[in-house]
């Protein structure tokens, strides 16, 4: 399953380049602020809402750019990805929009929703065990199969560099920030930031928020070299992946901090993003929140963009609704 | 309780001047749209979301508009007015930035929530028993009291013409909008649309959406006078309130056509749109999609803007969890 596209470090030419193929493909989305928020962290929070993109996650980007950057040999066999989550509904959503097939090897278990999107989208699910052996061995099946490219959901470079758009947009949208924070789970979102404001804004802090419970990359990021957790249990469904040698060259190299919030410190934020901002978003993108609450002397006074991940949400099972 | 104010019927330059004045203290909303939505409605559909106003609802236009247009001798005095929700909270928000009292009478059965917002905003309120007699004696009782300037929740001509600003902007943000739709309750909203696109858009069609169950302004534009229904019971619960003479006029001359939907049909749109366009918004927000969906020969192949009028929700308690 090694793949070439997975060993180069993306570079800011990489981001450029993204920037203008995913364009037709992807939103601009909006940037919200609340007072209520502002005044009860002591900082001025700009929310980056990847929530509003039409598939629901920014993970969009760096699949749109996999996707559109394909040549059309490659392109007529399509894409292929192990996923559960947002990265099969994204890959799925803009394979969908270039018409070539897209591969998707989920676990059995995940929720049926998912799989629901993924197929409207045009995506084709192969179901495996929820193991990292049924897993691998499926999807080299899959792959063999159809000749599909692989697309890693985080360490692959043009990943990286399209998430690496986020946060171009997001300087470009609100002036004068001075730190950024965004959730972190196999890190294509913070190593995108940090690819871009490295090279845009080298003096902004980056934040990565982690949940207490998956606190791999704090551990990682504390130790000074990767630590993979096996099976983390968290409410923050997107952020159970272990770091790999891609994103972790830009965490261990560029990541200010990394903080970490507790399951009640998340659902608590989530609830009140809900309510103070009104935008129906995922447990994950509640964590950047919770450890800006938790960690007032870090943020106070500052200008401080919040990157809001996902929103496919299970409405029918909210977590302060028991 | 009558007011000079409440007799008159805003201009066109009313409008532009409450653009003017509101303008520092007001966001200018995002407008957000969803391939699946359209996809299912056979339209194009552009949501202004004025869930994301400060306060959380649409009505901080026109609240900030008397507020703000207020001389200095009047200011001092402060507002007044009797409402049991968005407007409660509109106008003690805008009360509280121009640093002057508001004074809300609200029912003692109004949700819990919504007084606590409106105290956060610095209003006072005070009690009255949930019926029309205790309402009017005690504003009479609280206006006398305090000489607060009455600010009707939508029949005041300084409320539809802040009101009048959200279209105002949409017409600006998204070209060639062929119809724009919002739901009907007392008119506020739609006397605002109706007074701009009049002026500067005078083909474009306007659509009122109303529960079925509160279908008052429905039978009033069908009968050619209003028809005031006393105690309407819907999910919907900012669209109770009847017409009165300055939303009558706004529309009988300008609406296009008033639709209809069942609490079913407003709750399964309401639950579509927190799951597509991922925003919080309240079930009367959802009365324009529902109807659209129910009469697709009205929209198909149009380019409709949607007000989402307000995002002010009991989180604990959403109308698709049993």
């Amino acid at each position: 399953m090694k793949d070439m596209n997975e060993t180069r470090i993306p570079t800011f030419d990489d981001v450029l380049a993204a920037h203008e193929r995913i364009k037709p493909h992807i939103n601009r989305t909006p940037v919200l602020k609340s007072e209520y928020l502002n005044g009860l962290t002591g900082a001025d929070l700009y929310f980056k809402c990847e929530n509003f993109q039409e598939p629901g996650a920014f993970k969009v980007r760096g699949a749109s750019n996999a996707v559109f950057g394909l040549d059309d040999e490659q392109a007529a066999k399509g894409v292929a990805t192990h996923s559960s989550g947002n990265h099969a509904l994204c890959l799925s959503y803009a394979a969908g929009r270039r018409g070539i097939p897209c591969n998707v090897v989920m676990p059995r278990t995940a929720p049926e929703a998912k799989k629901d999107a993924v197929r409207r989208y045009g995506g084709v699910i192969t179901e495996c065990e929820p193991s990292t052996s049924s897993r691998e061995a499926t999807f080299a099946e899959v792959q063999a199969r159809t000749g599909g490219e692989f697309v890693h959901p985080y360490n692959d470079p043009r990943v990286i560099a399209g998430q690496a758009t986020c946060s171009l947009e997001l300087i470009d949208q609100i002036d004068g920030l001075e730190a950024v924070i965004a959730p972190i789970g196999g890190g294509g979102m913070i190593s995108g930031t940090c690819l871009t404001l490295s090279n845009k804004a080298p003096g902004m802090e980056i934040y990565a928020a982690e949940p207490e419970q998956a606190d791999d990359a704090y551990r990682s990021f504390k130790a000074g070299h990767i630590i993979a957790d096996d099976a983390p249990v968290t409410i923050a469904d997107g952020l159970k992946v272990p770091l790999k040698e891609n994103t972790w060259h830009f965490v261990s190299n560029y990541v200010t901090d990394i903080l970490t919030a507790s399951e009640e410190e998340i659902i608590d934020a989530m609830k009140i993003t809900w309510k103070y901002l009104r935008i129906v978003m995922e447990p994950s993108c509640a964590v950047p929140l919770a450890t800006i609450i938790k960690n007032p002397d870090t943020f106070r006074g500052k200008r401080v963009g919040v990157i809001v991940t996902g929103g496919n949400v299970d409405l029918d099972k909210l977590p302060w609704i028991k």
